[in-house]
């Protein structure tokens, strides 16, 4: 298929509260390794990239950093090639495909988009590539395309799309789009298994394709959503200009209604395609999609991670590094990370968002803060916060540096237990090797880099009054970060 | 009440598998701090210091260094200045009271022992101390003592001992001692609730008052019991000389019976005494007893530690240091550590020697090894384990100094985060300030010493391809430990 003019668009606003304690509000769902051997985000971009010009990541300030970070940590080029829309606010799907639209019309006013979220499962091949070469023929022809999933189960809990008439002037090998009849929201369970009957009915997957021009007209033509292509095209105009103005942006941003793509625009449209796609996917929608990742023993227990179950039945153990014991238990979830553990009924997954809000009106720093942080130079952990001191363990990958800088209220200490390290301070430039040390007093100048070839690790004992992140004066940094 | 020739009798050789994971084998139930401000042992030592010449703690070898260390780290003089005798190995109570006897026989030949458990809960008070005074006043008549608490609920998962005819001669005060009718094992509900309603009936605490001699003649009328005073006389008059040997010990230890002294002694005795009190008491027996130390909220649900309970009926969270957040959960034990977390039904409370037993199985370090380490000059705490590297917390109190010693295989670097440290490095003696760091190479002897006035607060981080508590080379010793 052609790639030229066809853009990936990744919608990676979501904060996942449903996946606490493994999700974090700076390290989402979307940032999950948990489900395959990489990040869901990484797996989104994956999923287009080899079909499209380029990859854009449609976030906002809260998330840009750490998304950049963690997409950046990746060896894998097409993953640091990806490009970030920033939204002004998070703001539900039609706002955010409309900014992408927008900025993705001033720079190819041809652009067709792949819209697809950051946050799901998706078995790829050759029937996906049919599916979106497909896609991209009917978007050209000015149809707004879904990628319909055929489903497997009754189930109650995803929308449903109905396919009307055959559109097979469009059908790419095994992909055989129709007409879109009707769009369903999630239906009771007598609808469900009649839907699964009917053969008709296919998941909404939250994946669209379409031409950014036409879907701000779509959005254009009707009073209610105009607004939503106006701010859009009025924000992308203005980015990166002298004119804007992020409170205006934001202001503006925030009075858009909060709406989705599939109400504002995909309802209404008399021009909506549907491609039936026999693929696996899941919207990985609770804790419960845990159970997908080991096998069960014989009594229905999935664990993942040290310790051992005796007598519990039908209820899933995930510990990511430490040591989690049960005895007798039935039907529950245990979700164990190093700073944090869930416990509850498997029934009350799509509630795990009631434990982040109490979590938050306690301001308990767990709810916002993984245990690891990405950079892009490698990642650093927090291992103890003690009054005046603070210990973290630094991995560097061979070749990064993090930023040089300075501090204004503490000094650190820096043990090198793996790896060599080159350390800048003031003046100097010291080669310290595995099991040696550098100190660097409060207000010099220092940076470390991994000038090896393995990954450096470095323990790093942080002394002083104040000692926040905030507390960094960036003098250079590879990734023009400020702080 | 008279003090000298009376002797406290603590037995501590117990691994309290039930209360894992708050307790470790090498940090067994007794030293638990949960129940009140100080730990279970320490609260035994007070129960009787002061009524006595000295106490013992009977131990093993396995636990002696432990519980040394634990008892010493306090300031209390009392505790510091307990004794210990260690079995040759554990067996049950008899043979663990015989030991005690015989060694104080030899000592004090007029001794009269006050026998408690390490890891009960016990109200103390004027009728405590009026307890003890008849009960010395009997075992001088040559009379088998027990302290017989008033049952307040027909408990069948204690032993009961009916009172027989008054014994006023001996009552001091409040405390009026009677005939011990009889003994009974633990009893069916219907024989609970009779005993309860008789008033005649008395748990057994395992407190136990007597001539060590008188003990020992009773274990020697019978046949059956005659080797376990045999044998604990022997070692008794061997240990410590040069005719000791321990392999010996072991074995002759190890050949006897393994009896409580209600079987081997109490039930059998015509000259047993009660002493009915009206005293509080527990005796811990399983995690369910943290359902005393906190109020429950609305839903019944009691918790210590951070984190939120939504929706969680009738359950104890009980978390050390790490958030724990539930939900929805009904009738649970969720238990959690620095290091390893349990959850269980409360019903199955009993049963936690399974899941120490699976993990045992695992080797699973978290059986054995406590977070946190006590020793006679504080304590240091693990904070992380990786390839060749160790990070440990070490908290040294005001003049307190670990042995002088030196490691084969690794280097220390240890960071002042708090306090002021006088630091040994071969020849060299340097004072290291808060913030300040010192490198010890590998071979060379060294010390670190806390020379200030306030807790010395180090960080240590060991590197090298061998780092178990084995490689130390100690050269001199506070505490005359060899390793």
């Amino acid at each position: 298929m052609r790639t030229d003019s066809v853009y990936g668009v990744v919608l990676a606003g979501g904060s996942g509260q449903r996946f606490w304690p493994l999700s974090r509000e700076l390290s989402p769902k979307q940032m999950l390794t948990v489900f395959g051997t990489e990040s869901l985000i990484a797996q989104a971009v994956h999923r287009v990239d080899s079909v499209v010009e380029a990859v854009y990541i449609v976030t906002n300030e809260r998330l840009f950093d750490e998304l950049r970070n963690h997409l950046s940590s990746h060896a894998d080029r097409s993953l640091q090639g990806v490009r970030y829309l920033q939204e002004p606010m998070p703001k539900n799907t039609a706002p955010a495909i409309a900014f992408a639209a927008a900025t993705l019309e001033l720079v190819d006013p041809g652009a067709v988009m792949i819209v697809l979220p950051s946050d799901h499962l998706l078995e790829t091949g050759d029937l996906w590539r049919d599916c979106l070469e497909s896609a991209v023929k009917l978007a050209e022809a000015d149809y707004l395309v879904t990628i319909g999933i055929a489903p497997t189960r009754p189930d109650t809990g995803y929308g449903y799309i109905q396919g009307g008439p055959a559109l097979e002037e469009f059908a790419v090998r095994d992909a055989h789009p129709r007409q879109a009849a009707r769009f369903v929201e999630k239906p009771d369970t007598a609808h469900a298994e009649e839907f699964l009957a009917s053969g008709e009915y296919y998941w909404n997957a939250g994946i669209f394709v379409m031409r950014a021009a036409r879907l701000l007209e779509e959005l254009e033509a009707d009073a209610a959503t105009a607004p939503i292509a106006e701010t859009s095209r009025w924000i992308a105009g203005v980015q990166g200009t002298d004119g804007f103005d992020a409170d205006v942006a934001r202001q503006r941003f925030g009075d858009l209604e909060s709406i989705s793509i599939d109400h504002a625009v995909m309802e209404r449209s008399n021009r909506v395609a549907v491609i039936p796609a026999g693929l696996k996917w899941s919207d990985v929608g609770s804790l419960l999609a845990l159970e997908t990742i080991a096998d069960p023993d014989d009594l229905g227990t999935v664990r993942v991670g040290r310790g051992v179950d005796i007598d519990s039945r039908d209820s899933i153990v995930y510990s990511t590094d430490r040591l989690v014991a049960t005895l007798g238990i039935e039907n529950l979830l245990v979700v164990d990370t190093a700073d944090a553990t869930l416990v509850l009924p498997k029934e009350r997954a799509q509630d795990v968002r009631l434990v982040v809000e109490a979590l938050k009106a306690i301001d308990a720093e767990e709810v916002v803060q993984p245990k690891v942080s990405l950079r892009p130079w490698g990642s650093w952990t927090s291992l103890l916060k003690g009054p005046g001191f603070q210990i973290k363990l630094l991995e560097i990958d061979p070749g990064q540096k993090p930023s040089l800088q300075r501090h204004r209220h503490r000094s650190e200490h820096w043990i090198v237990v793996s790896g060599t390290a080159l350390v800048t301070r003031d003046d100097e430039h010291i080669e310290v090797h595995v099991n040696e040390s550098a100190f660097i007093p409060i207000g010099a100048v220092h940076r470390i880099e991994n000038c090896g070839k393995v990954p450096l690790k470095v323990i790093e004992v942080q002394v002083g009054e104040y000692l926040l992140d905030d507390d960094i004066v960036r003098i250079e940094d590879d990734w023009h970060r400020e702080r």
